[in-house]
């Protein structure tokens, strides 16, 4: 199960934060590691050795890619870890929250699911949190909320064992009464989620068709994608959903396309 | 409250780890740091500095004391973290029920408690164990159940937090039985919520505009519609974004119609 959580860190400076993170996985039996261009890696790899200590093989194991999307390629949840309020408010779980979602949503659909951590100085960008379905942050001091990237890992990975265990030890308790956010979740859904690229993928079409449509020229086209992606990735979708959606789009394309030759043709 | 949870590192041999400890422990806003007999400090000052980060003051006011005594002196409960299973069964508890004794007791007594850690690659000695009226340890892999000792300091300062905040909230949390999926909201939204009736005029609108795109030729409309409407009120928009699809919808309408007039302009 706990395999089935990718731990994303995104851009991060320092090896030996990778190292940490590592090894703050694998105490918690974690092991599921993916790298998002990272500045000093494999390049540090020494430092980041050092600091795993027993665990140089789950970062033997990782996987380094360039870009956000291979890391989410085939997730079907996403959370990412941040500290700021934003401009757009975006759907938000506590630590503890987030991990009974993230346990519950690997559980029921079978597949992947990620939580991102962004650069130790300036985070996730806007553009990589709006790639997620919840935000979440560790309930921290406000006089001092900075945690260490690997210590912050350490504390998920620590609530995903916490609660993982508890499951086992009551499994009667699991159909009863679990946690709010597991009753949502554990409706028997009758489709399988969508996933980070079927989602990516309809956002570009609907993009495009919103383009098509020439809808931008009245508005901020920036604001407005980011609350559409807001909305969608809340009611995160499943398969059949989303191909309603994209037909849709199709139709409308067709229509708008249609309509603009309509002068030329009248020519 | 949390400033009358003692934090114990005994002998610690990293001056750097007092300092990650430093860290860890004012991000869960804890402030009270003994250090008994460190072998590297104040001489490794620089590197607890480093590692402190922000954390620096409580590092300043952190006490150095000879012997596990005086930092015990005047506490009413004393717990010692422990990997190890000792010959002498010890009465236990794991992390969560920890952090819970050490809050209850602090809180009924008005005094202080203590959690103890022990050297980086030995821990506490039988004799320090023997002090402490519980033994607790992380529910860690028994694969590698290897914690950093800041680590686990940061995951016990977070317990103890968590806890910490759940009793207050508790009050509040008592009156309002929300939805669950209202709780996952509980972020500060910056616009009010579409009503129902707001709602069911979209549906109307989304309704029209699939007939006008000839979009229920391909599907049986009500299912498609059923599903369409599950998706919107899972994700429950707000005012603003009801208002961005609506748009969508009446550019998609004007487009649709205007596509469906130019075999007649053609003419």
């Amino acid at each position: 199960m706990l395999d089935r959580i990718r731990v994303v860190m995104v851009n991060t400076s320092h090896a030996g934060n990778i190292g940490s993170a590592a090894r703050a996985m694998k105490t918690m039996g974690l092991s599921s590691l993916w790298l998002v261009d990272p500045e000093d890696y494999p390049n540090g790899r020494a430092k980041a050795d050092a600091m795993a200590s027993g665990a140089t093989d789950l970062l033997a194991e990782a996987r380094v890619v360039a870009t956000l999307d291979e890391a989410l390629a085939g997730c079907v949840l996403v959370i990412g870890a941040s500290a700021r309020s934003r401009t757009v408010p975006w759907p938000w779980l506590d630590a503890e929250r987030a991990a009974g979602t993230l346990l519950a949503q690997a559980q029921a659909s079978g597949q992947d699911v990620a939580i991102l951590f962004g650069r130790e100085n300036s985070g996730l960008t806007n553009e990589e949190l709006a790639r997620c379905h919840f935000h979440t942050g560790i309930p921290a001091n406000p006089e001092y909320p900075v945690l260490n990237v690997a210590s912050a890992i350490q504390v998920i990975c620590y609530e995903l064992r916490r609660q993982w265990l508890a499951q086992q030890d009551r499994p009667v308790a699991a159909t009863g009464n679990a946690e709010p956010q597991m009753q949502v979740e554990s409706v028997r859904w009758d489709k399988p989620p969508a996933t980070a690229d079927d989602l990516e993928r309809f956002f570009a079409h609907l993009e495009q068709t919103l383009l098509d449509l020439r809808f931008f020229v009245v508005d901020d086209p920036r604001q407005l994608l980011i609350r559409l992606r807001r909305l969608y990735l809340r009611a995160r979708p499943d398969e059949v959903e989303l191909r309603i959606l994209r037909g849709v789009l199709a139709a409308t394309q067709r229509a708008a396309r249609s309509a603009g030759e309509t002068p030329t043709r009248g020519d």
